[in-house]
Parts: structure tokens; sequence; C-alpha cells
């Protein structure tokens, strides 16, 4: 199924963790305390979110120079905040720097650390993410993630779903792009991936957008591999199953 | 004596594994195979590590864009092999390639593990060395090394000791260079640190060159820390000392 895969890079945003909830989890007790609706603190997380692709996409069209994701969290904040009754100006800005750094203490999904460290033992495993690196560093870190490296936009300059973010990443592990697999529980960026001529694996998470979003959106497509968790992902992937090369086989 | 330091970031070869053994444990069999003196593994290791500084001062000087290391190794290894009676032409290239990657299976020293597993309670870890990622990566997975981030050369794209290598790592780290502590077994990638503003912590290496290298030079100036080894260094730096800020506190 996944035969040649040396490394599974990993989106990160609702693939691996939950943000609408650990976004919410401190937007809460900041909308409490600047004169905000705390009953509002997922629709704040739902609006912020809302101007996560928006804002890369000033940078992917080349408007802009690359910013990392931290510079674009912090501005979709304070933009979003008038909407939430909330004038930023009158916020102090270590407050503003606190809550965009809510992203960085996001909690995993209940399989997340479980089936890494499975994976972690056939494989190098890598966020292939829009984060940037202390971001991910201090999500991994907090959550006990397991990677090997962080890898992802900050480290190739260029944000999903760009080719270069999937081509760079395999040239930085010198690796053919066939010898990566990208999970996600995102269509799109399986798409983008696969359009590279990266492996897929599709991983649903339908709790995403919150236990109220309706069904999640199913796979969309046949990809590589489909699985419901990442502790389903290692059953599958384990090499006495007979499909994997030997991972220790390094290339230059 | 290093209050306020958050991030521990390391030179790699020599600092955390010993390079010379490590090489030369597969140049003697490769010499052997192509009618060279398996008897001078270790004058290969020594003079292949002699052209990696020059090497570098290419890049570094900008006559050459940045190259990632493994690059490099390459070709210092094609042009050293005459002197040891080998004519690199006559080599498969999968044979060089082979050998060039030597330099991801060090061993570390053997204090390397069990220290840097301590330190990483309490600091984020990371190398910052002039290894590409995937070189300290397949060297972090074979050994052990429990890095939070593989960061160093290839993430900023620029060489030590360059005050780009420094800098840029602070501000991927989104850190004061205050925040960071260099640790390495070489005066003058502290200096080099230093002088950017990073804290520095010297840690010998006596072994680098071989047993029969000599006294190894001594730290030869005052850094902020000295320690015998990276278990001394933790034992150095526990909290319960007192002298450390809570290494959770996130900046943005």
């Amino acid at each position: 199924m996944l035969a040649g895969v040396r490394a599974l890079v990993f989106d990160v945003f609702g693939t691996v963790v939950d943000w609408r909830s650990g976004v919410a989890r401190e937007a809460g007790p900041f909308l409490q305390r600047h004169g905000g609706d705390p009953a509002r603190a997922d629709a704040l997380a739902d609006a912020w979110r809302g101007r996560y692709a928006p804002s890369m996409e000033e940078v992917r069209s080349g408007r802009r120079p690359f910013v990392r994701l931290d510079v674009l969290h912090r501005e979709s904040l304070v933009a979003v905040l008038p909407s939430f009754g909330i004038d930023p100006a009158t916020v102090p800005q270590a407050e503003i720097d606190g809550l965009t750094l809510a992203w960085h203490r996001l909690d995993p999904w209940p399989d997340a650390v479980e089936g890494l460290t499975q994976l972690r033992r056939h494989f190098i495993i890598a966020p292939l993410s829009n984060a940037n690196i202390v971001l991910a560093l201090d999500m991994a870190k907090r959550a006990g993630l397991p990677w090997d490296a962080i890898l992802g936009a900050e480290v190739v300059q260029a944000y999903k779903p760009t080719r270069e973010a999937y081509l760079r990443t395999a040239e930085v592990l010198a690796m053919r792009p066939g010898e990566l697999c990208m999970v996600a529980a995102h269509p799109s960026d399986l798409a983008a991936a696969r359009a590279c001529g990266l492996r897929t694996c599709f991983v649903p998470r339908p709790l995403e957008h919150g236990p109220s979003a309706g069904p999640p959106p199913g796979p969309g497509e046949a990809w590589d591999a489909t699985a419901a968790d990442f502790i389903a992902l290692a059953r599958m992937l384990e090499p006495s199953a007979g499909r994997l090369k030997d991972p220790s086989e390094a290339s230059l």
C-alpha cells in the first residue's frame, strides 16, 4: 500500500491537534477580561481560523514576503476582535501576544501521541504544516508529540498547498517525493501533495469543527491509504505486513 | 549562571558525536575495497575533516550559493581520495554516496544521550550545527538524541560562524539571543555565538582528534559555564539550584 515510503509527514491543525477547542479554551477568559461575551469563544476560534487561508494567500501569491504563521495569527486576531465587541487598540499588547500563543498550546487528538510513537519506530515522522518552527516545537514539547524533526512552511519558506512546500520538504529529506506520505484530514492538502508525487493517507477528524458541525466530509477520493486514526494507521503499516522497505536505508 | 536561558543549542560534530571514530569505522573497509590502505582510515577521516572549513568558506564568503553539508562532504571526499591512492573516477557513485553517509551514522559521546535527556526536561534543546537537516535527523534517530527540533545551518541558510547562523536561529525560536546558550567543545564557535549575544557553555571533548592528538585546548577564556560533560551540565542547571526562569514561558 505504501511500499517505498520512508517518511510520514503530517498536517497538524485539525489532523494532529484539535485547534478549535484549544483556541476556544483561551479565548473564553480573554473575552471575559476585555468586555466580550465568553460564550462566543468557539465563534472567535472559528472566525480567527477563517482568516487563516486568506492571510497565507498574501504570501503564496507573492504579494507579501514570507512571514511566519505566528505573525499572521496575530494580525488575524487583531482583525477579528472588533466583531466580538473589542477594540484591539484598548487591549495590552502582551494580552494579544498571549492569546496568539494559544496556537502553541493545542491538545492532540486522543490517539495522536500513541500512534505517532508507534509510527516513529518504522518511519521518519515530521510535521509538514503551515505552523512555524517554534509554534510546532512548543506544541510538541507540551503535548509529547515525538517528531523526528520540525519541518513545514518556515523551513522551506513556502506555505501549503504550493508545490514548493511539498517538493522542498522532500528535497530537505533527500528523498524522492514518492518516498514521503502526506497524512492529513483535509482532501485539499492530500490532492496538492499527490500532484507533487507524494503518497497520501486520509485520516478523518470528524470533530475538527466541533460536535455540531454536521457530518464531516468523506475522503472525497481514493487515497493511497485511509485510516480511522493514527493507531489504526500504525497497525496498518506494521512492517510485519511486509509492505515496507527498510527505513534505515538512508539516501544522499 | 545561565539565568533567563530557555534554549540550549549544541554544536554537533565533536561536541555531541565522535566524528573521527565514526568516519574511520566506515573508511577502513572502503579503503580496503578500493585498493587503498585500510590502516589509513583515521588519516582519511582527518584529511576529509580538514576540508570542512574551507569548503564552507566558499558559501560563507558568498562565492557560492548555500548548499547543504552533505554536498560539501561528498565533494571533499572526492577531493581527498587521490591522496589515499584512489582515483575517484574508478569508484562507483553509490560507493562514494555510501561513505559520505558515514557522517549520518556517528556515535554520540557516552554521556550525550543521558545528558540531553535530562537537559530536555527544563530547556528546549536543538542542534545548532553546520549539519544539514537530514544528516542531523538520521544521526539523532540512530543514536537516540532527543532533540526538540533540528535547527542549524540549513534552516537558516547560513553556516557558522557567520552572525546570521546564530541570530537567525534565535529569531526562529522567537527569542532574544541571550535566551539561547550555545554549547560547544570549540572556543571559536563560542566566541562567535557570544559576539551575537548568546550565552555560552564550554564542554571539553579531549578525544575529538583521537587518543594521540596531544593535550586538548583548554576553554581559552571564561565562558558563562564550563562542564565536564552533558550530565555534569544537567546537574549544574537543575532548576532546584534556583537559577532558571520557567522555560515553558513561551514568547511570540
